[in-house]
C-alpha cells in the first residue's frame, strides 16, 4: 500500500479503461471483472475525479453505458470519453462529411451528422461489416476525393471474443491506408488529443492523471 | 523504329504481362486490347523467346489460357508462368501446409498440396472471400503458429473492375500483416524471384530480357 500511495501522490484523476478493465465482452453482452465494480465504487468515493475511457466503437455510448449498469456499474454516458463523440466534434469542426464504415450498433451516434455527398471516410469495429464489398465501397470514395481523409476510431489490431481472437478495426484502417497510399487519422487511444479530450472533461492536467 | 532497335540490342527474351497488356478483365470474361493478338503473333514470328508474366490469383492457368485462346490469342498454359504454381513449389519445397485463403476459382491450382493442420497462410486475390469471417479464420491461424509464415500471391493495392476500383490482395495482405505484427512473403511481381523463375523457364539472363 506504500508504493501505491507513493505513485498516487500529486494524482488528481483517474483513466479507466473498460473492456477488458472493467469487463469482459462476450456474445451474451460481458461480465464483470472480479473486484471492478467494488473498485469504481471506492474510486468514486475518493477525492479523485474520475473518467471512463474506451476505444470501443463498436456499440453506442448509451448500450455501453446501460450494459455497465447491468453488471452493477455506477456509471453514467456522461462520464464516458469514447471516440465515435469525438469524432463527430472533428468532423463538425472541419466540416467533413463522412462515408460510414462502422457498426449498425453505433450508427445511432452518427445521426446528427450530414452524411451526403462525402468528403471523408470514417471507419470503425464494423465487424461483420467488414465485407469486401464495404470494403470497396470505402475504397472508392477515398479514391475519388482529391485529399483522401481517412479517420479511424481506434487503430486495434485485435481482441479477443468468446469464439477467439478477432481482427480489430486497425487492420481495415492498414489496408485502406495501403490501397490508396494515405495515412489515416486515428481518434481515441493511443492519440495524446483523445486522452487530452478526456482529462478536460475532468478538469486534471496530464501531470496530475493515472491510467 | 531506331530508338526500339537499340533499345532491343542484346534481347533474347521478352516477358509480357497478361491482364492490363494482352487483354482487359470484365464481368463477361474480357476483350484483347486492340494490337495485342497481332503483337504476340510477331513476337512468336521473331527470334525473341517470350514468357508470359501474371499476377492474377483469382483464376486457375488453364482458365486463364482458355480465356485467352478464345480471345484469339496463340498461347498455352506451359508458356505462363503465375504465382499459384510458384507457391506450390514453395510449399513443397519447405514442407509448409497452408490455409488457403484464395478465390474459389483458383483452388484447384493446389489440389496436389497437404492442407491439414496448417503452419501456414496463403492468400490470394479472394474478392468476396474476403469476408470478416474469412479474415479472422486467417488472422487466427497465424496467430496459433510459433512462426507465423504469411504467403501472399502479389501484393497489388487494387485493379479496375466494370463496377469500378476494387481493392487487391495486397490491402489484406497488410491487414494481416499489422494484425500479427510479421511480414509477408510475396510470391509474384514484383519479386525479383518471380521474375528469374520466368526467365529460368525461357533459358534467358536478366540482362538479355525485355519487359
Amino acid at each position: 500500500m506504500a508504493a501505491w500511495a507513493e505513485r498516487l501522490a500529486g494524482v488528481r484523476g483517474v483513466l479507466l479503461d473498460i473492456s477488458g478493465v472493467l469487463y469482459d465482452c462476450d456474445a451474451g453482452g460481458g461480465s464483470a471483472i472480479a473486484g471492478s465494480v467494488e473498485a469504481v465504487a471506492r474510486l468514486k468515493q475518493s477525492h479523485l475525479k474520475m473518467r471512463f475511457c474506451t476505444n470501443d466503437s463498436q456499440k453506442s455510448r448509451g448500450e455501453l453505458v446501460g450494459l455497465l449498469q447491468q453488471l452493477g456499474f455506477d456509471i453514467s454516458e456522461d462520464e464516458v470519453t469514447s471516440p465515435a463523440p469525438a469524432t463527430c466534434r472533428i468532423l463538425k469542426e472541419r466540416g467533413l462529411r463522412p462515408h460510414l464504415l462502422i457498426h449498425e450498433r453505433v450508427r445511432s451516434e452518427f445521426d446528427e451528422i450530414d452524411t451526403s455527398n462525402p468528403n471523408c471516410v470514417v471507419i470503425a469495429d464494423a465487424a461483420e461489416s467488414f465485407s469486401y464489398q464495404n470494403m470497396n465501397k470505402a475504397f472508392q470514395v477515398l479514391m475519388e476525393l482529391e485529399n483522401p481523409v481517412l479517420i479511424s476510431l481506434g487503430k486495434g489490431r485485435y481482441y479477443k471474443e468468446t469464439s477467439g481472437l478477432v481482427l480489430d478495426v486497425g487492420a481495415y484502417m492498414k489496408a485502406l491506408e495501403y490501397a490508396c497510399g494515405i495515412k489515416a487519422e486515428v481518434v481515441g487511444k493511443p492519440s495524446p488529443e483523445f486522452f487530452q479530450a478526456a482529462l478536460q472533461a475532468i478538469g486534471v492536467e496530464a501531470h496530475q492523471a493515472h491510467g
